[in-house]
């Protein structure tokens, strides 16, 4: 039995073709997204509809699984699962398997950097200078802010670990689950760092690492990062209510999913000035060409969080071995349906 | 007798007039310079002539040191001394004073910030974006890579500090001082960091730390940051034969001083190819208006590494007191000449 692919991701394999080749190798036969973007929901319905495993980005899979009868498996390269109609696949009998470990590395680097950018206007400079300005805007300094994590998977993990070098004046994590164990490691780590850095240079805060509530982490971040799923709870979880209760001067980053803060309450929130700015990689119709980009105080990416080569050759890897694991018969650790 | 204080820096008491107010509550007059920008040798030279005391930014101070013959004390915001002509200040019996420590944390943070933009290629994002693209660029992590760090002075120490938390593949230290103290230090809280974060998440380096050559920085760095003053033996450290080195998917970034590394060989070191991009806030003629605005892959920022609140206002206000101290006849701890 030829057991037949589609990979509807985009891009898939552009720096090494070691996820098309253990497929190849296994027999499997792989037709890959001609179209060079992310597929609509209609598009994936129809390309994808005569094979047995997807290999899926974030396209919206709910009118295939619904029509096809040949799908018995969603291989999804990445971690979110908002794309995937996870009771209906039960339902009809199809596997779903994702890569939640590979992605979470790239994310986390990302959004670091935004802050830092965010903070000290470094879009805003570039393009001033590039047409001919030069006003040397002034920022504020995660070594003297607090930094909000909204949650702490496995991506606020990783972030809060980058964030005890810089020494932020305290780390707010906000998460349904109790989280006193990991920050009471963190806080040690963050107070034995302090003396070490003291030893070397000069002007160094001891960080204060808290877990604090939903209105809180508005009411107190200078940035706050949103590292949760898209799950219908989660929906938009941050409207303008909430974007109102944040301090003017703060910033917003979203390297999640589109649907947990409202899109167009971001637009507002900053017309209006509610919030000083805001850096977006995840849009409600990608590519994106809304309002956002009239905005000068938002940095705009293009749903690159997992973008760094490595941890797209680990999370494609992981996603085709899940193709050849489920028709090989094997329990697979990443499987969710 | 009323002491006459110039303020060449620009700009000076933008969020807070602290710096100000310390000047003139002690019997200073204050006269801020009119043209809201740097100010050329010749315009600071003649606008400062009468004065006693002058607080100075980049200014080349040169022209102005040979022909006042009032000038008693520079008092410097931030911590390069290459705008100011050291010998002849002491043969003048002009004082000099700086605030090497203020300016630190800022361009440490603002450095970090521009590995993470260039590796994760976000403004190149950000531009394409706003003009109607998406391509989703690929980028590199820090995580994977060999971060070299020009110069472990009071900038590079935190620079390293803040790496840590984001587990570098390496850290390469040049330093012509032996940093093996430090490195020690440094390298006992990576290791002891990662077996912290491998308690609470996967995929974590652990980071190598050691201190490297010249020629081994340009070899193997997968991004260059320079952290060093520029002095005579510092011009032109690096010419278009140290960028020939350097990788070709590697990146440059100056946020110290210009004449450091040669602008023309850092535009032609891009566009052939040699190195993958760069990162520049610090330029050979300020406002910079030059040829780098033409290349993509670069980031551009406007001589803002000191440019966070809290840092300037640090910065100026030392720089007032130490105008204050010299004239109460206290000794500065910043007096330099």
């Amino acid at each position: 039995m030829t057991k037949n692919v589609f990979v509807s991701t985009f891009p898939f394999c552009r720096t090494s073709n070691y996820a098309l080749d253990i497929l190849i190798q296994n027999g499997h036969s792989v037709t890959i997204n001609p179209l060079g973007r992310k597929m609509k929901p209609e598009e994936v319905a129809e390309y994808a509809k005569d094979f047995d495993s997807l290999i899926a980005g974030t396209e919206d899979l709910r009118q295939l699984v619904q029509t096809s009868s040949n799908l018995k498996l969603i291989s999804r390269v990445g971690v979110g699962l908002d794309s995937v109609p996870l009771d209906l696949c039960k339902e009809n009998g199809i596997a779903v398997a994702y890569t939640p470990d590979a992605v979470s590395p790239a994310v986390s680097e990302l959004a670091l950097g935004l802050i830092i950018d965010l903070f000290r206007q470094v879009g805003i400079a570039d393009r001033e200078l590039r047409s001919g300005g030069w006003s040397r805007p002034y920022g504020i300094r995660i070594g003297k802010s607090k930094i909000g994590i909204l949650g702490c998977g496995r991506i606020g993990t990783r972030l809060a670990y980058h964030l005890l070098g810089l020494a932020p004046a305290e780390i707010l994590i906000c998460d349904i689950i109790d989280k006193s164990e990991f920050i009471r490691e963190l806080q040690n780590y963050a107070d034995s760092l302090h003396n070490s850095q003291l030893k070397f240079s000069k002007n160094w805060n001891r960080t204060l690492i808290r877990q604090v509530s939903h209105k809180e982490i508005y009411q107190e971040a200078d940035c706050l990062t949103v590292h949760i799923p898209l799950s219908e709870t989660n929906r938009n979880l941050i409207t303008s209510n909430e974007i109102k209760m944040m301090k003017s001067t703060s910033y917003l980053i979203n390297t999640a999913r589109a649907g947990i803060i409202n899109e167009e309450d971001i637009y507002q929130g900053i017309v209006n000035g509610s919030i000083a700015g805001a850096a977006i990689d995840v849009f409600e119709e990608e590519p994106y060409h809304g309002p956002l980009t009239q905005l000068e105080n938002v940095i705009l990416t293009q749903h690159m969080g997992s973008c760094s080569i490595d941890c797209r050759e680990d999370m494609e890897k992981e996603a085709s071995e899940n193709v050849v694991g489920f028709w090989k018969g094997e329990e697979l650790e990443a499987r969710v349906v």
